[in-house]
């Protein structure tokens, strides 16, 4: 891909014109949930929060609107050439005005009082974090709620993939927008050509959310229930409707989430080969065994010590012990326990699995496992290579040399990832909050995961968060579901210079 | 360096042979403080507090006959042949052995009754973290106190240093020795010989604490607390002869000690250079403007902070800001003031400087300095090689290019250094400890520090630290102190292999 010598500004106008357009589209899908629930849908009541049938088609439109002038300002004639530098503004700056525009509505309705706030959630919906301001979530009226899980189902999969797929046009310099939007240490694609690929993750991911919303309804969830709980799980978000989140409804819905959220976490790649019936490929997958063994490791640590260490039993202590770890793994961030209230190493555990992230090519946010395995299995090879100093040592991953540049790229990710994490929680201390509560929202943020330790624990929200933390902190939200680099790099003089 | 095919076992016993006989000696430099502090100095006493000289004598004497019956269980007959797989095992064994030994004068006078603690109490000397198990340090006697402050010393500069500097013969192979010992990512040579540069280094060692004990003594300390508290410094140890730490000293005894552990912070090859009167090159070290630049940033934040939010004076802010500030980067542990009551971001601000670490070359230990700048500069340069993928941009470092290799190692060394800090964090929270004593006693401990965070703050010790706890921590400070892979290489497969 070429660097542009000249900033195309046209097509980065247009491109976001047309992002803007989808999203006005799919606020309007909040439209029959908001009708159906109010019992005068169409009374015309703004700043109200039992109406919100106008402020979300006026947002929709206005959104859209806006998105169509952008797209007329580009201009007939756009060049084409969609260098390396456009594809990582058009992937920051399109994070960001999808989010801008996207709180709208709850500051139309009323529901948020502050924009801050309605940004803050916004922003935690796109980028599947699943942090939410929200005292009384059961209180917001239906159609909004479904605006504000649908931000989590756009964010999970990525609106510039999304677009990718169903505008053939964009596939010229797709592949720039692609690895921005999904930059993975390695990722996989399913065809050569982008839109295909585009086309089929999306596919897999719209499928997957059609079997958990039914399998979910099958258990005594309503159709709105259904759809906002499976788009929280299959985009790892983690927005409930419910104030106790999955804590209040059955096993049966918890062991459906539960595994949806493994499915949600693992390459999407894997289940394109398990749609194809080669189930052998996946269990020869590095990542997928990595991934299944640290679920499984800290699945039985828990529940052991649960079962122990509290009255609950084993059934109780396995349920939450294995919803626990996938829900933090995955970095979707529902909740059907308080884990503060665990014994104290257990919850360093939790900690720890912050971490994780879900695998490279899934909706899960984090470190992501792959770059993890890569890590240490570098770490045991430097040993080796101190042994053996003239030896070439490379990393391996399912039986492939990995090129140092990978390796070399990881370890500056995970370096940075370190310094974000111990910068954002110094500016969270400053801001007069508590180690713990500094601690865990900069993790919780950075990692797209929600719920952390201290006072925005699982059981609380970031309500309390000072202003500038909440758009502090949302920019980490955005540097964790970019990975850095696409967001840093605007950082970089280099990046600037012709 | 050649990977031996055999182990050498005889030339291990040997050297460790000559490190005891060296350690029994310098045990002997405790008795005249025992004597002159006591009434009835040779009366013979053990288990008794008051009585130190019998037990020292008696350790010194059996440290120097095993080391002499070891030497002599080597045999004649030992193959000079030092490979580096000679070379780690040594320094690693040679650092718990002489601890093993170092400990006995502790048990044998009864002044630390269980030999888990005294144990502690030696390594934590020797590998100047100076993390304290007393829990009134001057109810110990002083003979007993001098052995503690020695420990420091000797452990500072390195023993196996030392050792390259007063026994000409360990020159062959020394090299290999002296690169377990100081392994720091650029250790410069002043000389080309080995034993040639660890003299230097010794001699500028041994100047530098006479000079701080003289000055010291000016300010009114008696010849026993000038050299106690020189070695503390200058080896950035820490153990002070006073339950207060310095609280209790004058301001300039107080300026003294703070100018002191900068110095001993600093790399000792740039010592040489102002003993040469070259001191344009000193400023023109990149490693040696950051360390400044760290502590000058790190103290004008503290003391303006400190200055508005509490009622302290300008001149006992500064003072209680640099004191700290320099005696946790330099991972001394000395102590003026209680971090802990200070406002929450400032005392996050110390627990980050935990993990800056002293120079490249000095006796500080943690991270250290030289690694964070070429980490820093290789993150800023990733940034730059995604925008122009094809260039080659090394490192610079004092304008030389410093080779991938390196800056790989070092890469691994931030990722290990992390992942044993959170795993040591998690193994302290399975024995029961709070988060805040857990992450604070296993970064003080792996960063040589001494006093943490939470219920091992600088007010604090690790007395209450369970058993096998001590144990573990131990296990950190060796590994820390020797900079991770020579401990960690010896647990390699590939290490034990023909």
């Amino acid at each position: 891909m070429p660097w542009s010598k000249r900033l195309n500004i046209g097509l980065i106008f247009r491109i976001i014109g047309i992002l803007l357009v989808i999203e006005g589209v799919f606020m309007l899908t909040a439209l029959p949930f908001s009708i159906y629930y109010s019992d005068q849908p169409f009374q015309w009541a703004f700043f109200d929060q039992e109406h919100d049938f106008w402020p979300l088609l006026i947002s929709a439109f206005f959104t859209a609107g806006m998105g169509g002038l952008l797209y007329i300002i580009a201009g007939r004639n756009v060049k084409k050439n969609l260098g390396k530098r456009e594809g990582y503004i058009i992937v920051s700056l399109a994070w960001i005005i999808i989010s801008l525009f996207g709180a709208i509505p709850f500051i139309l309705s009323g529901a948020i009082s502050n924009y801050t706030d309605a940004f803050f959630e916004t922003i935690s919906g796109f980028t599947t974090t699943g942090a939410t301001i929200l005292n009384d979530i059961e209180s917001v009226s239906k159609g909004l709620l479904f605006w504000r899980s649908m931000t989590h189902w756009i964010g999970g999969m990525g609106i510039i993939v999304l677009s990718l797929a169903i505008l053939p046009f964009l596939g010229i310099g797709g592949m720039q927008l692609f690895m921005a939007e999904v930059p993975g240490p390695t990722p996989d694609k399913l065809h050569p050509r982008i839109t295909a690929t585009a086309k089929r993750l999306w596919g897999i991911y719209v499928i997957l959310t059609i079997v958990q919303t039914g399998l979910l309804m099958l258990g005594g969830m309503n159709l709105f229930d259904g759809l906002c709980h499976a788009f929280g799980t299959m985009a790892t978000g983690g927005f409930s409707t419910k104030n106790a989140s999955i804590a209040g409804f059955s096993p049966y819905i918890q062991y459906v989430i539960t595994i949806f959220m493994i499915l949600a976490g693992t390459n999407f790649t894997l289940h394109y080969l398990a749609l194809h019936g080669k189930l052998k490929d996946i269990w020869k997958n590095e990542e997928y065994r990595y991934y299944m063994s640290a679920i499984f490791i800290a699945t039985v640590i828990i529940t052991l010590s649960l079962t122990f260490s509290t009255d609950s039993n084993l059934e109780k202590g396995f349920r939450d012990s294995i919803f626990t770890v996938v829900s933090i793994i995955t970095t979707t961030g529902f909740v059907t326990a308080d884990y503060l209230f665990w014994p104290g190493a257990l919850w360093f555990i939790i900690f720890l699995l912050m971490f994780v992230g879900g695998s490279a090519g899934s909706t899960g946010g984090g470190i992501k496992v792959v770059r993890q395995l890569l890590l240490f299995k570098n770490s045991f090879l430097e040993l080796k290579r101190l042994v053996h100093p003239h030896a070439v040592l490379p990393v391996r991953l399912n039986k492939r040399p990995v090129s140092q540049d990978i390796i070399f790229n990881i370890l500056a990710f995970f370096l940075i990832y370190i310094i974000i994490f111990a910068f954002g929680t110094l500016v969270m201390s400053l801001m007069g909050l508590d180690f713990e509560t500094a601690i865990g929202a900069t993790a919780a943020t950075i990692g797209n995961i929600g719920p952390g330790i201290g006072n925005v624990g699982p059981v609380d929200n970031y309500a309390e968060i000072p202003l500038f933390g909440k758009w502090f902190l949302s920019f980490l939200m955005l540097l964790g579901r970019l990975e850095l680099f696409t967001v840093l790099i605007l950082f970089s003089p280099a990046f600037w210079k012709r």
